[in-house]
């Protein structure tokens, strides 16, 4: 185990009565909250109303912000952060997904900050200060709630890049399970692979032993594996969408990760795909993952034996090869992205094969990618190929 | 899943350098440290030198109190409160393992308190403020380092209660595995007794589903015994005392008990042996928990057949009777027990028979105890005799 800190402030507030409790997370010193969201859902939802309605009894001064995209724009974080500064905002009430949530963060540290905000994204600055972030969750998917990262898409150069930074942790979540459970398919399926990327991204590692860290990032994987299967069969199943929104919260608030090498790569090489194409982060998570496990495991293959093993429950009798055992895993995990109907491929996925090149060159703009194995440029491309 | 609140704002820095980094985690505005320990063991370590000079360099007044024994003692949490009031405390760094803590986290509610701080113990008062708290761990065990709660004896009448309050959780902990290399085999697996049974009082829960948690749960537990084997073989093993000391951290900081009901009424039948006798905590712990598994298993086995193929591997084609099965698992946790030394029963430890009816007074005096299965002072005692 390596050296680490661990550090996760954020309340969470859980359950079908979590909503309620939005007024009891506002400090009486508030005054004026701006109320990020992204299009018309909260407002069909009737959440919407609930929360200008819980504001209203708060009597703080509520600035809106509404349309946040999909890979949420520094355009709309530039207006967030004017709108602060001209209204004083103390609180960002972020009511939405993972969008909605990183732009609240960006949002945030840049209010204080007096060069742009952009900065911080292509490490030329760290946040000093954050204004305080609440969350209404509404999408498993990015972890975002407790997590202390943003990602935000420049819409010149289309550059997609992520901030890290302790002091963008929201102060409070509140996660109701009740409000994913209208949530269209994709988007359910889409987040539940986000949530495994989270996980992945921890538990493939060169660290040795990681033991009670592999343990429980295994017991995660099961277990959302286990509920995205019952939300195929049912998706008002109240008990799976809740075990998935734990899930989502516990994969990538950090614990899983403390004391081990990280790898990150996939999610690096999956950005390019949807500052491109625009399509949503899960998709792509799901269209490079296969092919990230095939090309570093045929080098590594350890951690995908125990993988297969202990996630899958392949038996190690029935593989004398443990590159084959490995392969198993992967194949398992690639038959479980078809059941839940995400694309593994660009060809599935309906994208174009034309621009491996500008993507592996933006991926890599800032050098190797990776943990697990150290990825350069031509490793890159590797990859995308092996995902056509 | 039950609807919760999940709140745990510890800063762990954690690994063989952390305690260089306790500097670091003394705010700027903090003058007055009281400076808590046990007894002679962190002078021996060099650890108190070392936390002298770390306070020296800070410039911040070091105010002493020594002297916590296991167990720790009311008669010393009203010295540390007139300490703190005399001198306007405004940290208090325990350093030891879960009796320095929980001492600590009881002066720190005491301070602001007009009234008698035992009130907070038998739920006369809630606590309304807390002086922050920083530790520095020594034995891994009681989980208090990040816990919302403190255990105190009172030495008239023998009485040992706790307080829980998000309010105590400590703001920082410090946890260097190298400071455990020298620690007594019996604090080593008492202590693991006890990291074991914080996630036994989760796990076994009428509530379902909890699959995150549950899975999370056994892994902890899994790789809490794998490593107490390893432990067992070589003291001296780093690896091995880092997962314990992680493991002791993740048991009690909350996040395996979210969205579920809760046991403890091990915890409650336990300390009246403790409280009579002065027998270590995680001692008590061994010989009450396979009694009471045993006993409450005879109704409910259900939970203890999932403990016995998905902790311990037993395989369910081995067993027609479900309760066998049950009982297969907390065979082999006894046998986990005998190989760690500790004892199982009260003639093991070599504890008179004499006071059943005094305990079973004692623990059932607020009423019957436990979520699993609900314990009338019949049953406390049946397991007091079951444990004999």
């Amino acid at each position: 185990m390596l050296n680490f800190k661990y550090y996760s402030p954020t309340s969470v507030i859980f359950g079908n009565d979590a909503v309620d409790k939005l007024g009891k997370q506002i400090a009486p010193e508030v005054k004026t909250v701006l109320f990020h969201y992204g299009g018309g859902s909260i407002k069909r939802s009737g959440l919407y109303d609930q929360v200008q309605s819980i504001l209203k009894e708060k009597q703080v001064k509520v600035v809106e912000l509404g349309g946040v995209e999909p890979n949420p724009k520094l355009t709309l974080v530039r207006e967030g952060i004017a709108l602060c500064r001209e209204h004083q905002v103390d609180l960002i009430l972020a009511v939405g997904g993972g969008s909605v949530i990183d732009s609240a963060k960006a949002i945030g540290i840049g209010v204080n900050y007096e060069g742009d905000v952009w900065d911080f994204f292509v490490g030329k600055a760290q946040p000093s200060s954050c204004v305080p972030i609440g969350v209404i969750l509404t999408i498993p998917a990015t972890g975002s709630e407790t997590s202390p990262n943003s990602v935000v898409t420049k819409e010149e150069g289309l550059m997609k890049r992520g901030v890290k930074s302790d002091l963008i942790r929201p102060a409070f979540a509140i996660l109701n399970p009740e409000l994913t459970l209208t949530l269209p398919e994709e988007q359910t399926f889409a987040g539940i692979m986000d949530i495994l990327s989270h996980v992945f991204e921890r538990y493939f590692t060169t660290t040795t032993p990681v033991d009670v860290t592999d343990l429980m990032c295994e017991g995660v994987m099961k277990a959302t594996i286990e509920n995205a299967y019952k939300l195929r069969n049912n998706p008002n199943d109240y008990d799976a969408r809740s075990e998935i929104m734990l899930a989502g919260t516990v994969a990538h608030n950090g614990i899983l990760g403390v004391g081990r090498l990280e790898d990150w790569a996939s999610h690096r090489i999956a950005h390019e795909i949807t500052a491109l194409y625009g399509t949503t982060h899960g998709v792509t998570l799901a269209i490079i993952f296969p092919a990230w496990m095939k090309y570093v495991s045929a080098e590594r293959p350890d951690k995908f034996v125990q993988f297969a093993q202990r996630v899958f429950g392949v038996s190690r009798e029935a593989f004398t090869d443990p590159a084959e055992l490995a392969n198993e895993g992967i194949r398992r995990f690639e038959a479980f992205l078809s059941d839940m109907g995400l694309p593994k491929s660009f060809k599935e996925a309906g994208l174009p094969a034309d621009q491996l090149d500008l993507m592996t060159e933006k991926a890599t703009l800032f050098g190797a990618l990776g943990g697990y194995k150290k990825l350069e440029a031509a490793d890159v491309k590797g990859i995308y190929k092996m995902a056509l």
